[in-house]
């Protein structure tokens, strides 16, 4: 798929993702951005685990998130915010690796909802394995009071 | 709903939501546990924003998972450990609140899974408004080894 | 919950509900309309199956999409069309009974998203037991071409 | 990926499908099983709309439901059954196609739990379109009674 794109779409994705206080919590980088595509890399750290001690399924849920909502502001108008909707995400296996690798991407671009998935890879002793996936419905918000900060 | 349950099902569920360290690190606290259903609170903070100031749809997401999955607990064997097969997340409101209380149930308890739902709500100027809903599959872990930990 | 509707939503939402050829071709009938909620009756065929005798998973899913969307429909403008943007299922128990009972409902009715549930039960020897759940996001559609037919 | 299967699995698959009443009514054919993957074809018919002419989100949902069940089915042992736990639905064109081809494929592979996703295509003047999307959690049940018909 190839997919249109507004002025300097990376800079603007790279600002915002900076201002996700969650995401500089949880130590994550923006490691790739890319039309329609954007790759994010977290690190394990105990203040993000379950009872198990594998890194919470809302954790890598909200790295997808982050992931697929900025893959679609890649693709939106260059005054536009992104909300998501809704998401599912199918946890495959415990997330117990050492490094993850979450990869966003848009399904679909519409006017004012983007379907986008993620793909979750744990990254250990040299082995890459699908560990979560989530699809989510991203709005496009122009204009609207109160979203811009 | 009337449900079955185990022993002092809710110390295990106290002692292993202890062991969270994501909801320690979002000063999240449980307030409730009954048979099917748990309450955690949780107050607005800095480290969980998504680019907007609001409260990252995940942080939401994550919490309603906990609530949830605690809530299926409650209704497991002693020995039984519970892990989020997958979960959907529906965003209703910008979670702008000062505090959000959040409460997890079961919708239906069978043996390998169980399914439940969760309702998290935005406390302001003691108005108290739904913000966001999940559902979540909850699988029943017996003696799997590498869970318990 | 109350809720905003116009004009005579009742008759607008039953005239569409009859142009849906797949809700005639599986004997469903619209039982209850009301601002917010609807209710959709089926019985069950042979011509609904699975592989196991029981209503196909997807029948369920339409026919509580159909009666989400319905409800939603309910607090649309006048002209607005509804089109599903997504859907999430929970199968909770085979659909093995003569009879079922679906009841759509609104969660959050905002400007462009409507958030909806429904709840599907089987009736059986005067029982009514929980067999499935959805949640959709319903999207209002106004003045654009190609849906009214 | 390359998925472990047991004795015939495309047999079981095909006898499997073609129980279901519903796909029957639909008009649906299964055209091609490979381990982890099947693909179904399907032609528009009156009686499977929505309000607006096009195929109900239902319908293409109950096709995209058949698709990954039976993708998870040519990976389970020779005995077991397949459910459908749960699933989610994205509905991103209308289905307003002439014919559509729903390609079913598992995801990751469980003891107890396959988890799925389907893509559907629009298929009109030579070209084709994605206008959908699932993922569903399939159960695999072992001598369960009432579950084989």
């Amino acid at each position: 798929m190839s997919f249109e794109t507004q002025g300097d779409f990376e800079s603007r994705v790279r600002a915002s993702f900076a201002r996700q206080g969650l995401m500089e919590s949880f130590g994550a980088k923006m490691s790739e951005v890319a039309a329609g595509e954007t790759v994010i890399e977290l690190g394990f750290a105990d203040h993000l685990t379950q009872q198990h001690g594998f890194l919470h399924a809302g954790v890598i849920t909200s790295v997808m998130d982050s992931a697929a909502g900025f893959a679609a502001m890649t693709v939106m108008p260059e005054a536009a915010e992104v909300l998501t909707v809704e998401l599912k995400s199918s946890l495959m296996r415990p997330a117990a690796a050492a490094r993850f690798r979450v990869e966003g991407r848009v399904l679909k671009a519409g006017r004012s909802i983007i379907f986008t998935e993620a793909h979750a890879y744990g990254l250990d002793s040299g082995q890459s394995r699908l560990i979560a996936h989530l699809t989510a419905s991203m709005m496009v918000i122009e204009g609207r009071d109160g979203v811009s900060g």
